[in-house]
């Protein structure tokens, strides 16, 4: 029998989940805010100083997972975190986001909220939109409200 | 007397939101979605196809001034929408984003989240991020909960 030991950082189990660990207690963070359904604390890499995450306690992997209503109740922390973030560090803006999927740049599987003060002139660029061809749009929408009913 | 003009797409005021126009169908938009309290409709300069904005209808400028029950009232039609997103242009990912102050990219003064869906090599980067220094963390997190209570 190998025992318990520690797997993986980046685990999708709840087990081995890094943040389950940090709400637990059992990994260090620098904790700025906590709740009865809530947690917060800074990012170790953070992209601007004071940048942070809110994380739900309950484990689900990300948007697709997460009940509809603990992702309403981690509104209200999310919205004081964003005042108290851009207030602190006199930040010129916020941006909130969430990513879902390796995809699209997610690193620890426990659905995770990034709150980024933003600063005049901190040279980083957002991505580059183009527009829709013909009668593109009206056929992705189309596909789209197909899959919301 | 000048008489009723269009004056600015991205004005702070009601009156001229684009959003709110966009609302009340005196702007086209290709919508995908609506609610009692939401809109949601495809970016006209998508970061990939299917690129969707969800908006409240009542006008509000940003999260710092959005009420936080909208806010939560939101969120079942954005997972929704993610969903259904996801599904439809068969992404391998889905981005949410929501930009508060010209200084985070902010360009309709109308509080809107981003969805954004995201394909394995479609070769959008994301922000790179440093450790903190020494006492650095303690410290922003100190100023942080300070302006929390």
């Amino acid at each position: 029998m190998l025992g318990k030991k520690w797997v993986n950082c980046y685990s999708r189990n709840m087990e081995n989940c890094i943040f389950c660990k940090i709400i637990a207690g059992e990994i260090p963070c620098t904790k700025v805010y906590e709740d009865d359904v809530s947690f917060a604390f800074l990012d170790i890499n953070p992209i601007n100083l004071g940048h942070t995450l809110l994380i739900p306690k309950d484990h689900h992997e990300n948007l697709h997972e997460i009940p509809e209503n603990l992702l309403s109740r981690l509104m209200p922390p999310l919205k004081k975190l964003a005042n108290a973030i851009k207030e602190s560090v006199r930040a010129d803006g916020i941006n909130i986001g969430q990513n879902n999927g390796s995809a699209a740049g997610q690193v620890v599987y426990h659905y995770h909220v990034h709150i980024i003060p933003r600063f005049s002139g901190d040279g980083l660029k957002h991505w580059p939109g183009k527009p829709y061809l013909l009668d593109e749009a009206a056929e992705i929408a189309e596909k789209i409200k197909s899959h919301l009913s």
